[in-house]
């Protein structure tokens, strides 16, 4: 795994829209301490708040990469971009991205990243040599957030369960599987992107052999009942062996986001498809709590369906942008 | 998928061992009709009885690819083999490869194929355009062999029955997702060389919507209980959405072969396990039956073997090279 150069500069191109912008978000929110300021067109209307650096001041500052925190409109990276980027790379920072074009597709920036002796890091490339997975069983210990469905939670659950152990003196480190993760990692391993004979050897190679007390808190990926993803999720679930599984859900979410004929099971039955496909690789994993992304309820509808699934699964529920995932740390470390 | 052009003329280089001929054998025992004709160097000791042609008479007589049917040891294509394809090349056939060597890494084919108008094909490369999975129930009927572990018997058993419902005037299509499987179908998607996200879009996109009441007979993958390979068999089982299932097993295997922690639970578990992932993407699939690689048991050993997991599970038992499947397709098509 390729380590990304911090503190990082977040660039924003023209955005319009903050939607447009969730990975600059997310590593304002999750690695504050690694981002040392914004950079965007005069023309953009959003900002994160954070003070305004030209590449070459940010360079100056000591900044290691400037990360494309942004999607642009059609996937393509507009030239006046690349102007900013080129002029990153003179400045000597290394550039990021998670887009689907890669920067190494782009000659101007290769050329100028030649120059300049930095990097061009497409966090999407999958590192080069994965070996197929070995089924044995690693020193050290390890959860998996896992899910009904994609997008609802899994990476902030992580993180925020990360913060947690960390704030509770236990040794703990947060492994990235998607891009915006990657990024707020600095180092990880993009899931969908391997190849498929790879992918339960890429659950490996994220989480080595480590220290017997320590965690490693691992950002799951799609969803067993998904019917175009559940395979990444089986073999991420393989690869981590996890001791410990955290399952996340959206109360709103009844049927696979765009996928109207697939429903979601009742969550007994959820954990109970995870834990069957989890013991494979290691015949102890329990599920230790639920965390649910409670946006669409207000205060009174939060209490009471998390008192109903409390109830249900006998089990710590947790929404980790309202009132944190202590509880699902305690019961991790309860073992 | 690209179609490959048929007939082929097998190419064996100098291969000393049967084994390592696996593909060659493959091919003229499953599409004989298909191959005119054998090649290798002096050097070789190995022979498929077939007519001995140089490239150029193979073209001559109308054959349309030469297939590289032997592995090298130590995977490097030889300069004397290619020498051979070179001449193949500019006699006009289509040069044909599953080696984990590409023939268009290779600059001296390159040039050949380019020089002639014909082309390399690497049959590991997946095609280029494989949509996410849609989980959308196609029309047409479709089983799929599944096993107990790798390289048991999952594509002779699928090219067994593809032969024994045709031969009952049923129509269905051997679909390939291997190597010598693509190669003998002429079409077909290598599954576990596709990028992770496209798993179960590349099983939907291998057995299209057909007539209601055409079999498309899938060759599986890996295993569920596979450490390693577990994803592939999963997102092939989920895009194939299976009417059937035929569980493929050897008497012998105890454990995954090289993963000696890993047992091979009882079978009725294991049909078990993957019925409940197949009914994700079709609620109705079944298990018809059992295909045994028998080759370890005498006359008398195989007699016992079936008819204690016959009355252990209810279920017609074959072995596809002792005594065909015919009890397995009479099951499938009696609905």
């Amino acid at each position: 795994m390729p380590v990304l150069r911090k503190p990082y500069l977040l660039y924003l191109g023209d955005a319009v829209l903050k939607s447009d912008c969730k990975t600059a978000f997310g590593l304002r929110d999750w690695c504050g301490q690694d981002v040392i300021g914004e950079w965007s067109h005069p023309a953009a209307q959003v900002s994160l708040g954070l003070p305004r650096l030209s590449p070459a001041e940010a360079a100056r500052q000591g900044a290691g990469s400037i990360v494309v925190g942004v999607a642009p409109t059609g996937g393509l990276l507009p030239e006046h971009w690349q102007d900013d980027l080129e002029a990153a790379l003179a400045a000597g920072l290394d550039a990021v991205s998670g887009l689907h074009t890669r920067l190494t597709s782009l000659p101007r920036l290769v050329h100028a990243a030649a120059r300049s002796g930095t990097r061009l890091v497409d966090v999407r490339n999958p590192p080069g040599a994965i070996p197929v997975g070995s089924g044995r069983k690693r020193t050290g210990l390890r959860v998996l957030t896992v899910g009904t469905d994609c997008a609802l939670g899994k990476k902030y659950t992580a993180l925020a369960l990360t913060r947690a152990l960390q704030s509770k003196g236990v040794a703990a480190t947060f492994r990235a599987t998607g891009q915006t993760g990657i990024m707020i990692a600095g180092s990880g391993i993009p899931m969908d992107a391997l190849v498929a004979d790879f992918l339960a050897g890429g659950g490996e190679a994220l989480s080595p052999d480590n220290d017997p007390a320590h965690w490693d808190v691992i950002e799951g990926q799609g969803s067993l009942l998904h019917p175009a993803y559940a395979a990444v999720t089986l073999g991420l679930l393989h690869g981590s062996q996890p001791d410990a599984i955290v399952l996340c859900h959206a109360p709103e979410r009844v049927t696979i986001e765009e996928y109207p004929d697939y429903p979601i099971p009742p969550l007994p039955q959820v954990i109970d498809e995870y834990l069957r496909a989890g013991r494979l690789t290691n015949r102890n994993v329990r599920c230790v709590g639920i965390s649910i992304n409670s946006s669409i309820l207000d205060d009174d509808g939060w209490r009471r369906y998390r008192a109903q699934i409390e109830c249900q699964l006998q089990l710590p529920i947790c929404d980790p942008m309202r009132g944190g995932v202590d509880a699902i740390a305690k019961a991790l470390l309860a073992g």
